[in-house]
């Protein structure tokens, strides 16, 4: 199979080089004209586990590349999947698949733009990855993926790309119900992810905070009156228990900062905050509803934003 | 008169020097012991707006202060007053006047359990003092104070008190609103001093994040719901118009951090969110209210006064 891996950033990277461990025809594309002239010279190094490998593969500008491939696998940043889907539309056929497990809310409507829906596998992934520095990227844990297709004829190509994924030793199913899980993720996203940012803490600090079992209450509230508008109706039983997971004393993540937090105050980066609690305010807005708790908690991140641009 | 100013701190030693200056037998007490050796050896310095005097006056620890007093002006933090009024107790005849101008809400009640109402003289002030180091003090701006009694009694107490700070040169007037101005000034303190203490920002560096009209707004209505249950109606429009003027650009106090960014981020001190945003959660809760800018906003200070502990 011919597959373009859309962003090589510590998840691409890792995707990119599990793929090519089984034999694909692996290419990768990017925006950052620096990792790629690093990544042509050097390839990346990437710790699988344990072990380390150097991974020598195609790198180019996303709008330079020009073959059509038979999956797309889309890495980028939330707020650059719009203008790389445009970018990439060149390379789809009727039949190329394109699978996205970003974080956050929206993507299906932006997808939906670009690539038919039979075509688009959408999913999670609770895999951890991280990036050292360029080119320098970290395979940590090797946990669940699930995919899934948006309508019945899809249904089969979700199922062929779980099963690829899942050849690669990265354990991947196809499930009925992901719409449920991608915002039961996005909620526990939405909590931590800028709670931490804004308090730079990691997750352990927050434990035993006074009243943190409001807050989170009231989060999962929050996305769970918007996600019922959007015809999704996630447990909040689940995500209650996947909250007070993160928090709980001897989490494996305990002394993790979010991504978020590193976007922020390691690599003075945007957020994506737009697509997670900007997420919940811009629609509640929309359906009528209050969302206290997301529009202070953007406005916060947006202000720290703010100060990135000095 | 005999007069006590409680609490050396900027605003302590800045009424204690004006006092001072127009005849006044002025004592100081202290709870810190490293300040009043300080200030017991080499007096404290004071630059009064641009003069810069070196001001001698016996001070002691609150406990060991043992005579009474026509006066006693009250300069510690909010978290403090209760146990500085258990002190003090023995210092009160019962015409002994006490002068309470600190900033958050709550105090009355505190007040009224050490000092007979009439007593009582409760006011705000606008004047900015600061402190560079231990005794150090600067009395930057004049600006206007406001004093009142809480009840019919007591006007012609918090008349007299007026009248003397006024003859200081601190501009100081008798008011029959005060618990309205109190409550617009809690409101601005409860909108700025944690927002900036949990962003790192000083006050103009929020004139133009998205959404803060959003916010100013929803602190303002939390505030008011929890007044009108307390019997006070303050004008939101008034608090709106001085809660805006912070923010215009060419504000004096543009640059300014608010005092409870100094605590938690210059000095690693608790705060006095209890008195402001934490005053209005707690009292929503016994009303049946919701307020959750305020409890958002306390919890975030909570977490960061968590992190001062370790």
């Amino acid at each position: 199979m011919k597959i373009l891996v859309a962003g090589a950033g510590a998840m691409g990277c890792s995707f990119a080089h599990k793929l090519t461990q089984i034999g694909q025809e692996v290419f990768l594309a990017d925006a950052w004209q620096e990792n790629i002239d690093k990544i042509n010279k050097d390839g990346f190094n990437i710790k699988d586990l344990d072990i380390t490998y150097n991974v020598k593969l195609p790198i180019t500008k996303m709008e330079e590349f020009n073959e059509k491939v038979d999956l797309v696998v889309l890495f980028v940043k939330s707020m650059y999947l719009e203008q790389t889907l445009q970018k990439l539309e060149k390379v789809l056929t009727k039949d190329t698949k394109v699978l996205c497990l970003l974080n956050g809310l929206g993507h299906i409507d932006t997808l939906k733009k670009y690539v038919s829906e039979k075509n688009i596998v959408i999913g999670i992934t609770l895999i951890t990855a991280s990036l050292k520095s360029m080119a320098e990227a970290s395979l940590t844990a090797y946990a669940d993926t699930v995919v899934s297709s948006i309508v019945d004829e899809g249904i089969d190509n979700a199922k062929e790309v779980a099963e690829l994924i899942d050849k690669t030793g990265l354990p991947t199913k196809y499930t009925d119900n992901v719409k449920e899980q991608i915002w039961i993720k996005a909620c526990l996203n939405g909590m931590y992810n800028p709670i931490c940012a804004i308090l730079d803490m990691y997750l352990g600090q927050l434990r035993n905070i006074e009243n943190i079992q409001n807050i989170i209450e009231n989060v999962i509230n929050e996305f769970h009156i918007v996600a019922q508008k959007e015809g999704v109706n996630f447990s909040k039983d689940v995500a209650r228990q996947k909250l007070y997971a993160c928090i709980k004393e001897g989490y494996i993540g305990e002394y993790h900062y979010p991504s978020m937090h590193q976007d922020l105050r390691t690599n003075f980066r945007l957020t994506e905050i737009d697509y997670l609690n900007g997420y919940i305010s811009r629609k509640a807005k929309e359906y009528g509803l209050s969302t206290p708790y997301c529009d202070l908690i953007t406005f916060q991140i947006k202000a720290l934003e703010s100060k990135l641009k000095k």
